[in-house]
């Protein structure tokens, strides 16, 4: 390649550069310039390198190990989690400060903490799931925690030294969260009892730390029926007396991926727990907590497109056939240039919705960019993760589907991001029917203006979003069935589209990003208008369907 | 969906009435009626379904296993052999005699034998490989080895009482066999000792049959460097008098997926062996038995489309979210409309090279047909395998990513075939400029032609495909690095255009297959134009070459 720049270098650019990190904290009492974050990025990325790579595979083969009731985790893990705790990178975006209590964090952008998060999920992705886990509980109880709760459990979560879980589905409750059965009973005495049994509940249990705290969807006994009769409750493994909570772990699963990180059956046989919020308003809070989670599952996208790159890199490097190294033969060099463009742009669009939260949060702005670029995020961002995975296999030919070079490994992981936190199917919906009717489009339609203002070669492309945008909220919204069968097709559109909006961004400040832009605008941007003619034929689809 | 056939109709279907098989074979001794194909074809899916399918699961999670020296597969795997040699599949395309001599085949046309792997395929991916090596070896033999040899081995061969190999790749000889070292030395009395290391020899040691034989690429003393000093010779496993040969397996690989099919590294140590074939042309031979298998690995792709349809179906179907199965949310069933369409579609193309096939051996057609749709087949059917695959775990939710149903390993299983018999970077280079250039691209306007005379809704693509060879047939002659620059890219667009001509051939054949077609055509076809503009943009990756 032409220019083999680094993730992290990619990073530093994307926020320096690309989408302005310094000027949106410049105007916030923790101005963040340049320096500080190559320093963040620089650290971030050597833990990656030394202390979780070289583990991960290992980790993988091991696999989380469930037994006597307890799950227990690779020993690097522990070496891993503990480094993980001393460097302080939990409360990297966490608040340091909350109702006048001090709980640790750093305070620092969601941007620079997704770009960490990046390293750190390239590095391993099953052991990042963890801390990811536990951001997410912070920020749900950040927002919705009474006091009292946050002074309990902020700071031990900040600090990494509890982690926190996310208990949502049950066996009838996927997708559709209304079907949630788990009971919360009050105590008599302010408190709740949980019974239920919740499933594929991430690092549920686990061996890394004394505690950990979760939360969890369940009914209160007077709730209405549906999504608003659901409540949030904090329930910890271990009570402040000491005792063990009534709730423990009842198997995990057998999974494609992931297998250092444990996937529980979580069993709630009347375990002590307290209510988060408001009652009946559990799904809002739990939204909440997703929105940046689904942030988070797109950047794992890319860190597995990041990671299966750097392996066919390597590979194709030392692999001499036909008297050279394969990285010389255009086709393998074909494969490694929609790796490298697709994570690239994958990349910095992640990096660009963690700006816009951050400009919501730090300076002012309205939410409504966050909102449109998350689903967008988290599913073309995983979408194309699986798609980079497996090219990367198919760099490395009959060595790729050894386990032994561990790109296999990299599409099994990433395999599960297009699934977790909301499908990618509903993320399309998302995107659709919450995001583009609630503002008419108008938010989309200022993406467009500024995709369309910086480059020329994205003006066909801008064109094509924009008729497919008038086709949603024309017919979209006159039916519902047409829209959500050319909601996928729209999000792949939006994010093929955006990928080359960033790309052109980065070669516009960095020179030596134009032909890996180049490369992008002429060879898979023509994907997005394949797209939009895919979302105008939704009859050809709906003619499919029984009649309702 | 509106006519959900089964994969033994749509076969019936395609061999009867879109590639017209009774047509071909009416002019032979052996002509074969609708009624024919059909029992054979029921009689195939019902092994499948109820010797293969059932213990599919259970064998993968067995697997091979490597001890003291030899492979041992699951139990169930001797039992479906048994029904594999007692339904007498394996010689159902295989000679009746050769040079005069009975060797045990029904010679029937390639294109039903290919049918019926794929609905094996779709069974169990893994004890398919079996056969279809055998197969390879059957073809080999039956072009080049001598009487005697043929007297010797074929009968074997085609009753399935012994299993044949190809020997091929060593570490330093994956894509590249001019690396090839593996030596052999004459005997002084006619025979050659082979020695050195093979990789990556499916069913190269097993526990299914007595005997093996083995295929096997080596050098002799004086033959010239690179691919024209290549022999092809044959060694069994146990020799004639009952003594064990001087090869055994020295491993196996612990892969992604068809766990049950050993992958072995195979270890000659002075194999007693007979050279197969003229002196030096063993690639020659070689390429003739990789020709029909790699067709197989095309219908590999089918088939693992045809089973992640099937357990998708089933699930969405019994899968209760919002109030009603998620089969009929418009999004779940556009992952269901993708699925049939794509393997539909594949599976109608590889009907279609098999015809050619039959055509060229029965009624003296010329090999152009066969030789240009080969490349295709094998590699986009096993891309767009490994796509429907990865679509049937997401029709699954998390339940696709948790081992236990099963949608999963079809993913594992399905990557391989992208990759073996050449991987599919090799087909689009051979597609380029082996067929396409070696005939100044008759063979491929004559197929275009075909394709607009089809149905005027594939006169866009059609006229982007001949637009794409022109492009290929100019610059791509002209620069090699170009041509190489945009052959995949190239072959996905014929792939895509090609599925579509194949469908409205079905459609035009019984109008239920009209609105899957429709929707093919509508929502998939524009594919074909993005990977045309990707094509024409070859520029753009030879920019980030390095200068050579």
């Amino acid at each position: 390649m032409s220019h083999a720049s680094t993730p992290a270098e990619d990073l530093i650019l994307g926020l320096t550069q690309v989408v302005d990190l310094p000027g949106i904290t410049a105007a916030t009492g923790l101005p963040l310039g340049p320096d500080d974050i190559a320093a963040i990025i620089r650290e971030a990325e050597r833990y990656a390198r030394e202390v979780l790579w070289p583990e991960s595979q290992v980790a993988d083969r091991h696999g989380a190990v469930y037994e006597n009731g307890v799950v227990r985790l690779p020993p690097s893990y522990h070496t891993a989690y503990q480094g993980w705790i001393e460097g302080g990178w939990q409360g990297l975006a966490a608040p340091a400060e909350v109702n006048g209590i001090p709980v640790g964090g750093q305070e620092l952008p969601q941007a620079l903490w997704m770009a960490v998060s990046e390293l750190v999920t390239t590095g391993d992705m099953a052991f990042s799931l963890c801390p990811l886990l536990t951001a997410g509980a912070i920020e749900a109880l950040a927002r919705f925690a009474s006091p009292a709760q946050q002074e309990a459990w902020l700071p031990k979560l900040v600090s990494g030294e509890w982690t926190g879980t996310m208990c949502l589905t049950e066996p009838q409750a996927g997708s559709d969260l209304s079907q949630v059965r788990t009971k919360a009973e009050p105590d008599g005495t302010g408190g709740y009892r949980i019974t239920g049994q919740k499933i594929y509940i991430t690092f549920g249990d686990h061996d890394l730390t004394p505690n950990t705290l979760h939360l969890i969807l369940a009914r209160l006994p007077d709730a209405p029926p549906g999504t608003r009769g659901i409540s949030l409750f904090a329930a910890p493994k271990v009570l402040p007396d000491g005792r063990a909570n009534a709730l423990r772990c009842g198997g995990i699963e057998k999974k494609l991926g992931i297998h250092a990180a444990p996937t529980c059956v979580m069993l709630f046989d009347g375990a002590e727990a307290q209510l988060v919020g408001e009652p009946n308003r559990g799904l809002n809070a739990m939204f909440a907590m997703m929105n940046a989670a689904r942030l988070g599952v797109g950047v794992e996208g890319v860190a597995q497109g990041a990671r299966a790159l750097q392996l066919a890199e390597a590979y194709a490097a030392d692999r001499i056939q036909g008297g050279g190294p394969i990285s010389r033969h255009p086709d393998v060099a074909r494969m490694l240039a929609e790796m490298r463009a697709i994570t690239l742009a994958g990349r910095l669009l992640a990096l660009e919705a963690g700006a816009a939260l951050d400009r919501a949060r730090l300076a002012g702005a309205t939410e409504a960019r966050v909102a449109l670029l998350t689903p967008i995020v988290k599913a073309w961002c995983t979408d194309r993760g699986v798609e980079v995975a497996s090219l990367g296999i198919q760099v490395h030919g009959g060595m790729g589907f050894v386990e032994d070079t561990g790109a296999a490994q990299v599409l099994r992981d990433a395999r599960i991001a297009p699934i977790y936190e909301g499908t990618n199917g509903i993320q399309a919906i998302d995107l659709v029917t919450r995001k583009l009717f609630r503002d008419g489009g108008a938010e989309m339609a200022a993406v467009i203006a500024e995709i369309r203002a910086a480059d020329p070669r994205l003006a066909e492309a801008a064109a094509a979003l924009e008729r497919a945008t008038a086709w949603m909220l024309d017919r979209g919204q006159r039916d519902a069935a047409a829209a959500q069968a050319s909601a996928a097709a729209y999000l792949d559109a939006a994010g093929w589209t955006m990928g080359g909006w960033m790309l052109a961004r980065a070669a516009a400040a960095d020179a030596r990003y134009a032909p890996i832009c180049a490369f992008y605008l002429a060879r898979l941007l023509p994907r997005a208008a394949a797209r939009v003619a895919e979302i105008e034929a939704a009859d050809a689809l709906l003619a499919l369907l029984p009649a309702a």
